[in-house]
């Protein structure tokens, strides 16, 4: 149903309590976003940004964290679309431990569409939503 | 009512988009969460990870992104205290931009004491209790 | 002679070996360089990049690590300049555990000047290199 | 000869100025030294610390940087081995920008291997050694 990216947790990934820092699962959510666009959409992410002057910045998060990530370990992120609005997608993203499948991080992430010159919102476009769709996540 | 940290933003704290990468936030608000262990709390958060062995990770965030922050911006974060549990606290931070004191963020972020051996909830001691009280928000 | 930054060590500036991550020096440097602009020149840095168009991208660096770094330290960051070109400055850091005023690093790194829209080097302005000249190392 | 790493410019890599910040470039650099652990050697770079409590610190840097990377771009980093002393290691790295083969950076980092509990250097075990010495540059 989602879409996944697998990513090394990296030496410069940790903190001072030795566990993954936790604005860093929100990284390693935008990083499954900019993978998602790579593989999934016409265009990718910078391709947007820059020849579009589109952007989709965050609005609002609401997440939790279940379990830690350490260096060595290795980050499965699923990506799904919970719904998609007129000028507002939000995201799901479920992050598992690759080792042992334990379940680390749930988000809801809410994106608002914008272009990137008049900061303003603007509607999704019809092929973009369509790809979006696909990732329903019910 | 709140703690005050004063930040920078710098030079890498921006995205593609020319603004502060969302993850960023949560950075700018540990930090202050570190910079008022500093002042306020009879022990450093470094402190209280190495010779306690304590910490808060963090088991859910809750946020809003309001306004964004720019390279030369200095980011104005308020922390104050939400709820404190008998293992947990909440944490509410807002974040303002200086030039304009317009409101760029607000998160409520749950924390849980645990000891850092035994990875287990641990009750929040009596003195700290006493510090985090001082800055209820409401 | 020099100028001071001083900076905290973050809960995210360490490695999975405990101890700050080797890049992250070269992150306090360019921390203390535009702390440089913002208390000595007469322009911020990023006042520079966006209203002038001017940047100085690092085209070399020479660096040796003698200390370690760790969660709770306080980095002191000394820069100065070692040389100014017509279109090149060489800044020299240091860098000092203020607990026991271990040295931890020192660097040398070469810039040049250029347009951000042409993407040429361009000759310093005078007023700026009397500013740097002030710092001169020797 | 060298080992590569192929590696994609985040959003989160780019400065102030829009182009990859500095001190990424050795980020890059030791996400391919960590992948040069996970693909040639006999244990990862996280089993060596954990495991075995020997770490390789950096002590010296020497680089340039040719061209600038972007958002976008995809970063081709290619780790070969200079030196093998009795506790050093020199390894070499240089980074192309894949969309059109430009050199953007070259780096010499000197690395010591030590005992993570004693701090002090320590000999390059022999089956390292041999395959370090599989990498060299010449």
């Amino acid at each position: 149903m989602g879409f996944t990216s697998v990513q090394k947790i990296r030496f410069d990934d940790v903190d001072g309590a030795g566990i993954v820092y936790y604005p860093k699962y929100f990284h390693l959510c935008h990083a499954a976003f900019e993978d998602f666009f790579d593989t999934a959409a016409s265009i990718s992410y910078p391709g947007l940004i820059r020849e579009r002057r589109l952007g989709f910045p965050t609005v609002a998060v609401e997440s939790s964290f279940t379990a830690p990530l350490a260096y060595g370990d290795v980050a499965v992120v699923e990506l799904s679309v919970k719904q998609v609005g007129r000028t507002s997608v939000t995201f799901a993203y479920r992050i598992w431990r690759r080792r042992d499948g334990a379940p680390c991080f749930q988000a809801e992430v809410v994106t608002v569409l914008i272009d990137l010159d008049s900061q303003r919102p603007v509607p999704i476009p019809p092929e973009l939503r369509a790809i979006l769709e696909q990732y329903l996540s019910s």
